[in-house]
């Protein structure tokens, strides 16, 4: 069956120095798309991709490039590979094999890859374009979208990096059959995500088709990715810089991130925390009247479905979850900000929360005191 | 005598991500003036600076900051320390003294200290602002402007960075007493080259004013300084991405910086390279019949009085001269691109420049066939 391709145009505001740009949805187009003739100014490519994702479909992108002069690099895979030593090895390449201003950088893997990749393009002669061909689901529906590069500081996630967006990205449902199933349920989460704080009926489509999800069907998947793309897009096209709606991205994850720091970032994936966060932010939205009991339960069996944690893990106490909460960047002016939902669908800011609320939710949901 | 701040707005085209801002002129600014409040957003401020300004200058910079969070950080002096393990250095003090978003960086130094707080602060938390506060002549008319910040690699200078406007340029004339001479008439080099290519009557007060310059009259140099950055203001402002009229303020740097190649960027100042450069640029727009010999004569008259070499070495020969200028980021499609004068004050880009008329002109300059 050749499926359609389908486009979602994410349109930034007029100030933003990147144009708009395409992400491209459908199996096969790893093999290339017409499209990428205009993604390329120049006649140089540079493809960085790490030692899992290389194997399975490097010699496949570089087909799919053509006659041009294509250069490879291949890094670690691994987010403890996301800092600037790795940065420096990129540009040592990029100026070893003499690419000039003109080339393009593709990133090929995961969120590691994409996010390096995208600095190093913002930075390279002080900035080239790139092309995102993300091989996870949650680089897919998130990491992809929305122009933040970065590569992490050992203080601190995230922390040295830029806005630079991509001249598009092509996404190919067909990878998504070599990815773990734990790696696809991870990607689940955001998805889920999406339904939250956006869009109550895609929500109920993920209930009935998250079956066909799971096991990969290529028409389901391209539907869950489109519609999260759709939402990312429309919300980073709305408030490219984080200053106001883009937060809402951030639900279940102020949660999800003191689940990640407690557990170092090894034992949990970041999709994981993420919907353990989704439950404890739903149930606090409860708590605070704005959201159905029957609706919390729905996220939570949904995810459970998808085969994600819902419960954090025991070994944490509610005032060193709080503390781990407080470190995120979303604090401000030491009022902890936190994304509840205002029904099923409809994701709010909050920073007028009660701690006590907050360690009540904690405590309800299994955290041991 | 109190003197009058002198001000001027380089004004970015409007899909330019950073908004315009102010150039602020005057003896004594160091010790501070009304518009630093609007510059810095937030409490926090972190100064770089390096050993040779610090002892002399960062006390009263500190002061003029008033009450604020102020963290320092003082850097080794020179174009040697300009590179990635120098940012490593800044992010490492910034994440460690906790600063946030919010934090304003103040580059206090000369193009060094600029470029790389600079391109600091476009990467530090994926953006911040930051102050430029250059103690050059050179950083004062030239680097301090336009928003290019950058690192060197081994294998090449300025190839990694950002284009990231400051808040806001402070000029201090009285800051220029205690430079040495030879950086003085290093300065004036580009001081020089604004007159020449886009100001005929600048340069011939340039003419008359040289020795109150060289004798650090505080009056002369603040008008020469105020032209100066009107005109890198004006090129820029119209012309952000280097797109092309920006090329035109290369003026003399393609012959210089093949000097500076060739002495490995140790035994000639950037801006004596740049003299002896614009001389030959100067003496071949001559021999292609677009400037007069008497013109070209007062460019070599007007920069051997400000002290500067107008002779390439003479252990250059012509090819290797012509190597060293073709490995420039001038090269586009592998022809040559020069800026030549058509006229004293009017500067045009040419890729049409017979070999052989280079060579002749750096012959009949002494170059050693």
């Amino acid at each position: 069956m050749v499926s359609a391709v389908r486009r979602i145009d994410v349109e930034l505001a007029a100030a933003a120095e990147d144009r708009s740009y395409p992400i491209l949805i459908a199996p096969g187009l790893i093999d290339g798309h017409a499209e990428l003739e205009r993604w390329v100014g120049g006649r140089e490519v540079f493809v960085i991709s790490n030692e899992t994702i290389a194997p399975l479909y490097l010699d496949r992108v570089i087909a799919a490039f053509g006659d041009r002069r294509i250069d490879t690099l291949i890094l670690p895979d691994g987010e403890s590979h996301k800092h600037l030593g790795s940065l420096e090895h990129i540009f040592d390449a990029l100026l070893t094999k003499r690419h000039s201003r003109a080339t393009t950088l593709v990133a090929l893997g995961g969120g590691v890859v994409g996010d390096m990749t995208g600095f190093a393009a913002a930075c390279y002669q002080r900035g080239v374009g790139f092309i995102q061909i993300p091989t996870t689901l949650l680089a897919q529906v998130d990491s992809s979208i929305g122009g933040k590069t970065a590569v992490n500081h050992p203080r601190g996630k995230n922390m040295i990096g830029a806005f630079h967006q991509p001249r598009g990205v092509l996404i190919d449902t067909d990878v998504l059959t070599t990815l773990p199933a734990r790696e696809l349920a991870a990607g689940l989460a955001e998805v889920v995500k999406y339904g939250c704080i956006r869009d109550r009926d895609f929500f109920a489509w993920l209930e009935r088709e998250m079956p066909a999800l799971l096991d990969r069907d290529p028409e389901a998947l391209a539907v869950a990715i489109q519609r999260s793309c759709e939402i990312k897009a429309e919300v980073v096209g709305a408030d490219e810089r984080e200053a106001g709606l883009r937060a809402i991205l951030n639900f279940g994850h102020t949660f999800g991130h003191a689940i990640e720091t407690h557990t170092g970032y090894r034992s949990w994936l970041h999709g994981e925390a993420v919907a353990a966060g989704m439950v404890l932010a739903a149930e606090l939205s409860v708590r605070l009247g704005s959201l159905e009991a029957s609706e919390a339960g729905r996220i939570r069996g949904l995810l459970a479905a998808a085969g994600l944690p819902t419960q954090p893990p025991d070994d944490l106490d509610p005032d060193t979850f709080l503390t781990h909460m407080a470190v995120d960047k979303k604090v401000v002016d030491g009022r902890q900000r936190l994304i509840l939902l205002a029904g099923l669908g409809n994701a709010e800011v909050r920073d007028d929360v009660p701690r006590e609320h907050i360690i009540a939710t904690l405590v309800a949901r299994g955290v041991a005191v």
